[in-house]
């Protein structure tokens, strides 16, 4: 079956998450597909390059979509957004290269996580922020922040209860930036991140930013392995995938536990049909 | 009855505009003042500053609310914020002045008006803007725009029906940002708005963008004191109400037809409860 590289921007307040679930609620690969299946009439099969927990937004998540169909890409594209609900939309669409695999061949994601540090919650941020009352120290989140920069052994980091082969990843940045009292941004970009792990990370430096973890304490926690020394989970709704990004060919493999270093990824080769302004000075 | 200024941030969606309407619909002033009566048990009254219609938003409504309670302004916030639903919050309270009204002490207020330019309905952005697909001529309406700062007569840009003592306005400023493809805001300031003025103006700066009108052609329009020679009324979830000035007292009428010249408002003298990072540069 052909394949397509989908972008897909949602609000993911009304999904379940990104994967298919057996109790079949509404989740972002089951509304594709439904979609993918409505347009073309066919069997499809539908892929994510990071399958974001229930809540979790995207600007720039990437699938990989396989059906029948005679359509072009931009055509294709036009068509799923007239049968997708308000809170789904695919912002770009091109043929997929041969033996594509969303997540396997990603070679870098980049996720943003917002803070709302206002005294009051805030009913135009609520869908998209945590609310975090006390007045954070952003300096010492800074600096927690740096210490977490590289290539880690990430385990104290993930969800409970997860096996994957190897728990080491490289965060390419994570950076914390914003006012104490207002708007604080949390920016991490890595080649690959483990269950909950952007969530841990921000749980983590908010106990930093609240005074209650020191922010030297990064490297110790690291060598400690172990989930229950780390911060709490921070909730879904704060996160957003922004982008993902693949190589020039977009079939590789794109990491290989700590085995990254010295590949450039091209970034974005197929020019998003939705440009936006902060794409601009990338 | 002791009054109280309060700033009010919400998300226009769930709401059928300020105004308690007859038809008992859920209004931002309906809501208020129940949760009002539920605070303080006793006979309420509130009034807004701005009567936002439908679907309009808010970061810096103020409202006066004449309560009897023994309660302080900190603690009232308080309490109203925890039976508030979660789209309506009080970010600041103070004791009004002797003989407030929010709205005739206002001199001056501030709208923004969001437009998404993009080539895709953008989810995460929907429920906020007004999406317009085809590129946008920025520079057009920039001087389209700054044609209609100044003291003008606005008849042109008021909803068809109305009748007000006089239809002269001063718009302070009149800004255009963004870059065509992205996410576009039309900021305007000023004394008074005449009803829908601010999505009419906004309807006929689109015009101007979308090449159906002449940049040039503000002047004969205002001129010809005409609503149905200007734009269609932008629609209201692209709005929000962003704050509302008074001067020192707080309690004078702010403006009196064109009469506003060499009045210059000291901005909020009451410290809000919430500061947000943008007021910084105030």
């Amino acid at each position: 079956m052909p394949g397509f590289r989908l972008v897909l921007e949602y609000d993911g307040s009304g999904f379940h998450g990104w994967q298919v679930q057996p109790g079949g609620q509404r989740t972002v690969q089951g509304v594709l597909e439904a979609a993918l299946r409505r347009v073309t009439g066919g069997p499809v099969r539908a892929l994510g390059a990071g399958r974001t927990d229930a809540g979790v937004h995207a600007e720039g998540q990437v699938a990989g979509a396989w059906v029948e169909t005679e359509l072009a890409p931009e055509q294709l594209a036009r068509a799923l957004n007239g049968v997708l609900p308000r809170d789904l939309a695919v912002v770009a669409c091109e043929r997929a290269p041969e033996g594509f695999h969303p997540r396997y061949a990603a070679c870098a994601k980049l996720y943003r996580y917002r803070i709302w540090n206002g005294a009051c919650r805030s009913p135009l941020r609520e869908a998209r922020v945590h609310w975090v009352r006390t007045p954070l120290d952003v300096s010492a989140m800074r600096e927690a922040a740096a210490a977490l920069v590289g290539t880690h052994d990430f385990a104290s980091f993930q969800a409970a209860g997860s096996d994957v082969a190897t728990t080491v990843r490289r965060l390419a940045r994570l950076d914390v930036t914003g006012p104490p009292g207002g708007e604080i941004a949390v920016e991490v970009e890595g080649d690959g991140f483990l269950r909950h792990m952007v969530r841990i990370l921000v749980g983590t430096l908010l106990d930093v930013g609240l005074g209650r973890r020191d922010a030297a304490s990064m490297p110790a926690l690291l060598a400690g392995r172990d989930r229950t020394r780390a911060g709490r989970t921070a909730p879904a709704r704060g996160l957003t995938l922004v982008r993902v990004e693949y190589d020039s060919a977009g079939t590789s493999r794109a990491w290989k536990g700590s085995g990254v270093d010295g590949r450039v990824p091209v970034r974005y080769q197929f020019a998003p049909a939705n440009p936006r302004p902060e794409d601009a000075s990338r």
